[in-house]
């Protein structure tokens, strides 16, 4: 608990409206779209500029209380779950675009502009920022960089720390650190792409200056299926091989395409194992020769069916369904647990089928939705919270998932972070040396462990309890918070 | 000096012929490409493998003693200059190709492979290292790696840092680290961002996993000439403005173009201020629709000559020029100084004017060529260090261009590190804050500082007395190094 006297301290920071602490403004603030956990804040600041930013912090600092910072809440990793004893450090209000330049083509923004809000604020100038996150229509840019978000183009167009060039960002004692240019390289430790995907533990950012690219001349998508899910696998690799770069390349299970079907009628073909979405974008004639490449390799790969969009009115058809998979997915079963991590694009076949052995030992469905051009795999497993045990399971299974991942060389996530979800998994992603060294860049940013504490970089002796209790086919169990 | 009994105890880790300290064997390595400073070191380790890396590593630390690494010793900041009382640990030998995997598209190469070198192994696969340094000829991979080198393709393919995956790196203290992976995201900081472009202070690599591409189907350049360089200078801006983004986009001024012409015999127009190179690469159909476009912007931005290449001979006939254009520029002068400073693209008419007023007030002459579409200048400035006094004045010289650089919010440094040459002008690149910071990332993984002492990052009391001598117009002079 924060003691009043700090709250006093905080409160003069603020105007009234902006500091929250009764129980009925506290709970919206309770988790971030991972809601399998739940923390009530003991108190929310939510500044209207920057200078409230650094003042908050400095307070904060100089107090010793934690603070968590906070964009949309869209996360899916629980990275802002509020920790008990912080101040929960929501920049929502710092949503104004502050500059767009067509020329240099950058648009300068505070961290709670909506990732979409900035392709629409540039549509005049037939520009848009590239990653796109499928909660783009709510989440907000600081929460892109501090999770270093993708999307169903990052494929081409890469995660957030490609597409943003500059960033202002505040130190826990509320220094200010200019970091960044507008040129392809700076002198300097790389701090851009440090502070990039760093989950809200070395600094709190008020400003980024993105990138935008021009709109593509033209898309355009093909749609196959697969009496299995193996050769839809290997096409995947097959396309990338052939070298052809698509925009967005996703891929679908069974479950999937019947659930997303039955919910949006995208008029995928239901009678196949799996089903593939490649588009490609750029200039018209470009665009014809991927598409005829991407149907060769389609074909040659043992599609049994393949379709090119006949209309601009049939490929959003095509996305449609894909974009509406998790909540298709999520009428199939009480509760779902959405999974995030990549491997490589040729272990695609065997972990498939692993993942469906794994569903019948735990007997929990699974639907598999994923990213397949760059191996991001969105397993769904289907559980029922009500159910006494099931989401333990569910949790276990997503855990051993993981696990798999980086066993054939992949990662333990894609896109959602880390945050408190997989504390464990970075145990089996990393040894101690690389942990230390995530630990002293943590403090040469935070030694006072300030900035959301206990996310994202397990402790070692955490590490070292994992390590024990896998040896011996245990399951160690998430940080100590309140569920549901 | 080394003790003795240090130099005894490395012996016993390294085979005889790969510890050198006898003078003739140590003259090579006094200096890097920028041979205006000088050093001979007290010793050179050459280990054969990664377990003698480690074991110099642990050496040193437990006797802490420096190390400055060291690949093939290209670099033109000072970055690989022997320190005195430091081993100079030479990765030359560490030069195999270890893999090449044309499904995933990566290869696994130690740090000694010279750039070149890659591509020409995996041409059979049609495949290609995209990063391109004027010296990818005797570069090395490593040293690319520390440098984060860009070159003349990085406008479209990007700087080292995104075209490698995974690196194996070690601690100072003998540990090793295994950083990135074959995703696009990874969990924790961004270590392999850190650790590219950190010029040798924070790790030494043993390992780099970069990743390969398609050759082109297709390169075309176009030629343009220019009355006014500014004119050229806006023609840039217009070509990126028009959505076409360029394999490469170079520039050069009237000495540099005199200079290269008579030196290669490129074709080039004489009878102008500048002259615009501009290549676009991809699918036939999207080269033709890009030279179109590019044609129509550079005739719009007034270009008084345009060329495209008639055949593949002109269009290398072209490159030839703008590739020898160094080695031309340095025929007209005893010695020439090349700076590289990045501005953004808006700013180019303005800094070359600047330029070439400060030419005449230092009364050095200064040839222009550089990668436009990037906004990296490399301004040549011509002296004869035979007379007393020029090499100061082109040093002086020097560094106002990239104060300039950064006071139009540029950067001192584009693609040639700051080493020990730029270690002042990073007190003009950056603030107190974000060089604590720098400190502190570096005492994360050297809290000795016994990686490469003395560069890339100034102590803050360097800065502070820079601070009060550009106050007064003095000029702070370089670390005390022996010189030619």
């Amino acid at each position: 608990m924060l003691s009043p006297a700090f709250l006093s301290k905080l409160r003069r920071l603020l105007p009234a409206h902006c500091v929250l602490n009764e129980r009925e403004d506290l709970l919206p603030f309770e988790s971030d779209g991972l809601a399998v956990y739940r923390n009530t804040p003991d108190v929310v600041a939510l500044p209207e500029n920057e200078a409230q930013v650094a003042a908050i912090l400095k307070l904060c600092h100089a107090e010793k209380v934690a603070v968590v910072a906070r964009g949309a809440g869209t996360g899916l990793s629980a990275g802002a779950i509020p920790v008990d004893g912080a101040v929960l450090l929501v920049l929502a209000k710092l949503n104004r675009i502050k500059a767009i330049d067509p020329l240099t083509r950058t648009a300068v923004i505070e961290p709670g502009v909506r990732n979409l809000a900035i392709s629409e604020a540039v549509a005049g100038h037939n520009l848009y920022y590239a990653p796109d996150p499928s909660s783009q229509i709510a989440c907000s840019i600081g929460g892109n960089v501090a999770e270093n978000s993708g999307g169903v183009h990052c494929l081409k167009y890469g995660l957030t720390v490609h597409n943003i060039m500059k960033l202002r960002a505040w130190t826990i004692d509320g220094q200010l650190l200019e970091i960044g240019n507008e040129s392809l390289d700076a002198p300097g430790y790389d701090l851009l792409a440090l502070l990039t995907g760093s989950e809200g533990m070395l600094a709190v950012i008020t400003e980024v200056t993105v990138k935008l690219l021009p709109r593509p001349e033209r898309a355009q998508v093909v749609l196959a299926a697969f009496d299995d899910v193996a050769k839809a696998g290997a096409a995947v690799g097959n396309i990338i091989a052939a070298g052809v770069i698509p925009a967005g390349l996703e891929m679908m299970d069974r479950l999937a395409i019947q659930a997303a079907e039955a919910f949006v009628h995208a008029g995928y073909p239901l009678d196949c194992e799996a089903l593939l979405l490649c588009e490609v974008d750029g200039v018209n004639e470009e665009v014809s020769a991927d598409i005829y490449t991407v149907r060769k390799v389609l074909e040659a790969s043992g599609a049994i069916e393949i379709r090119t969009a006949e209309s601009e009115a049939q490929r959003l058809k095509f996305w449609a369904g894909r974009k509406a998979a998790f909540p298709a997915v999520g009428r199939l079963a009480p509760d779902y647990y959405c999974m995030d991590g990549t491997i490589p694009r040729g272990a695609l076949p065997h972990v498939l089928k692993r993942i469906s052995e794994m569903s019948a030992e735990y007997g929990l469905a699974v639907a598999n939705v994923f990213h397949a051009g760059d191996g991001n795999l969105h397993p769904l497993i289907l559980f029922d919270a009500n159910q006494p045990g099931e989401l333990a399971k569910a949790e276990a299974f997503g855990g051993k998932i993981l696990e798999l991942c980086v066993e054939v060389g992949g990662t333990i996530t894609g896109e959602h972070g880390v945050g408190l979800e997989k504390i464990n998994q970075m145990c089996a992603q990393f040894a101690t040396p690389e942990l230390s060294r995530f630990h002293d860049v943590k403090a040469a940013f935070d030694p006072d462990k300030l900035l959301n504490p206990g996310k994202a970089v397990p402790e070692l002796h955490r590490c070292a309890e994992w390590g024990a209790m896998h040896v011996h086919g245990g399951q160690l169990t998430h940080p100590e918070l309140p569920r549901f």
